[in-house]
C-alpha cells in the first residue's frame, strides 16, 4: 500500500450558491474538496473527511480524477452528506448562511489509514480543534502541521484550540478570526498575539488583498492573484491553504524560502478556482497554468 | 528666484480628531500639508492652496522647517481657514464627519507663482476638477502630471472630470472611488475602464491593504507598509501621494521602474504619518528612516 506524505483533514459538503449572476444548487463543496483538489497538482494527497450514502458516484469519480487518496474518507451507511447553503452580496465577499445540515459531520471521527500514518504534510482544516487533535495524535511523523479555524471554535472551543496551537507548525486564519482570537484590531498586534500561543508561523488571511506571514518579528507579505472574472469566491481560502500545503510537501523542506513560495502559489491556485463553481475550474487547469500565474505573480510584486 | 520642480495643489485645514484612544483639536492637516510634508523629503515641494487670516504663525513655520515653498499659498485678507472635524471607529478607517466648514477653500482660485510655471513634477489634490484644470493650463512643461478625486466630484462634476482625465498621465483614487466612478465593483474592471478615459496610470488605492497600479494590461501590487501603532490615519492617502510625486520628481525620470519605487515610497511614508497626529512624525523623520523601511518593505514583499 503506496503511503501518502501529504493529508488533509476536513469537511465535504452539498452547496446551493446563490450569487448576483448565478446560482447553483447540490454542488460539490466543502474544506477538504477544495483543499485537496488544490494540493494534488502538486502532491498525492489523501483526504480525511466524511460523506453519507447520499454522496454522488460522480463526485468521488471527480477527486479520483485529480489523484486524491480517498482512504481516510469515511462513507456512513445510511447517513446524509453535510449541507451548505449560501448567498452572496453584490461585493462577492460578505455572504448569508441559507442553512446548515450538518448530517454526517455532526459526529464524525476521523479514520486515519495506516497509508496516512507516516504523512509529513499535514493540514488540519476548520473542524472542532478536539477532532484535529485527535488526528494529529495519530500521526507518527509530521514534519509540518498547519491549521485552519473559524469564529465558531473560537467562541465555543477556546480552550481545546488552545491546545491545538500548542502542537502545530502554523495557524492560517482570516483577519476576523485573528480579531476574535486576540481582541486585537490590529493584525500585527493579533499576530504577534498568536505567536505566543504557540505557532511558529501565522498567516493571516485578507481575502481579496492577500495575506500576511509572520515568523516572529518577520514579516511577509503574499498578494493576492488579481481576478477579473470572479464567478464563485467559496472555497478560496480551502484551495489557498490546499495549494500551499501541497507546494511545501513537495518542496520537501519547510524552509522559509519554500514557504513563501507555497503561500504564492496558494494565492495563484485560490485564483483559479473563484474562477468557476465548485472545483469546474481546477478540472481544466494544469501544473503549467499554475507555474505561468506564479511568474505572472512574481512579476506583479518584485521592483 | 529659484523654480520648483515639484508643485502641489490641495487643501489647507484645522483638523478636530478624535479616536478611540486619544482626540485633537485645531491641529494642522489637510491634503496639501500631508502631501507636501511627504513630498519635501526627496525634493523641493512648492505648495498651491488657502488659508484665512487666522491661520497661526507657527504653522508657517512648520512649512517652513520641512523646506516647503510657499510661494503658491495664498493667505486670504478676512478670511478663515478650511475647518474639518472627524470621528474614526474602533478599526480605524471608516469615520464619520462631524463638520465641515469650507470658508476660504470655498471661492480658492489657486495662484501659480512664475517660480512655479515650469514645474515638470505635478500633484493635483483633490480639489474641484475645474480647479485643477485651472492649475494644469499654467504649468508650462509637465512631464508627469498625478491627480486624486473623490466621490463629491465624481458625484457632481463627472464632465470637469473627464475633461481632466484627458489631461493627465495618472489618476489616484480609493477602490470606492474607483467603483463610483466606474460602476464596476472588481478593481481590475474599474481600472480597465478608468484608463480607456485617458490616464496611462491607474493607482487604486485600498487603504491598509496597499494599492495596485495599472498600466494597461499590466498590474503592479504595491503592499502598505505594515503599522503596529496606528494613532491617526487622517492625511495616509495625501501622504501617500506627496511621497510618490517627491520621490519621482527626485528620480528625474518617469520611467516605470521608478514609477514602481516612488509607490512603495508613498506606503512607506504614509505608515510613518499615521504613527502620530498631524505632521508630527514627520518633524522627526529623516530621509535615512525612510530608506530604511524602503529595503524593509522590499524584503518583505521579495522572494
Amino acid at each position: 500500500m503506496k503511503e501518502c506524505k501529504t493529508v488533509i483533514l476536513g469537511s465535504i459538503g452539498i452547496d446551493d450558491i446563490e450569487t448576483r449572476l448565478e446560482s447553483k444548487k447540490a454542488i460539490l463543496g466543502g474544506a477538504a474538496s477544495y483543499a485537496c483538489a488544490a494540493s494534488s497538482f502538486f502532491t498525492e494527497t489523501g483526504m480525511m473527511s466524511i460523506v453519507g450514502e447520499d454522496f454522488p458516484n460522480e463526485y468521488f469519480e471527480k477527486y479520483k480524477s485529480f489523484g486524491i487518496n480517498l482512504e481516510g474518507l469515511i462513507v456512513e451507511k445510511g447517513g446524509k452528506t453535510f449541507r451548505w447553503g449560501g448567498t452572496y452580496d453584490d461585493n462577492m465577499i460578505d455572504r448569508v448562511t441559507n442553512f446548515t445540515e450538518l448530517n454526517t459531520l455532526e459526529h464524525f471521527e476521523p479514520a486515519v489509514p495506516a497509508s496516512y500514518e507516516n504523512a509529513e504534510y499535514v493540514l488540519l482544516g476548520n473542524l472542532a480543534p478536539a477532532t484535529q487533535i485527535s488526528v494529529l495524535e495519530k500521526m507518527k511523523n509530521p514534519k509540518f502541521v498547519v491549521a485552519d479555524t473559524m469564529d465558531l471554535w473560537i467562541n465555543i472551543a477556546r480552550e481545546d484550540l488552545m491546545t491545538l496551537l500548542e502542537k502545530i507548525d502554523m495557524l492560517m486564519l482570516n483577519d476576523s478570526e485573528a480579531r476574535l482570537l486576540t481582541g486585537e484590531h490590529n493584525i500585527v498586534k493579533a499576530a504577534s498575539k498568536i505567536s505566543a500561543m504557540g505557532p511558529k508561523y501565522v498567516v493571516i488571511k485578507k481575502g481579496e488583498h492577500g495575506a500576511v506571514l509572520f515568523e516572529g518579528d518577520e514579516i511577509f507579505i503574499v498578494p493576492a492573484y488579481p481576478v477579473a472574472h470572479l464567478i464563485d469566491p467559496t472555497g478560496a481560502g480551502d484551495s489557498y491553504a490546499g495549494a500551499f500545503i501541497g507546494y511545501l510537501s513537495n518542496s520537501d523542506s519547510a524552509k522559509i524560502q519554500n514557504i513563501k513560495k507555497a503561500l504564492y502559489m496558494g494565492s495563484v491556485v485560490a485564483a483559479f478556482g473563484v474562477e468557476k463553481f465548485s472545483l469546474e475550474r481546477f478540472e481544466s487547469l494544469t501544473i503549467k497554468d499554475i507555474e505561468n500565474n506564479f511568474v505572472g505573480l512574481k512579476n506583479m510584486t518584485q521592483i
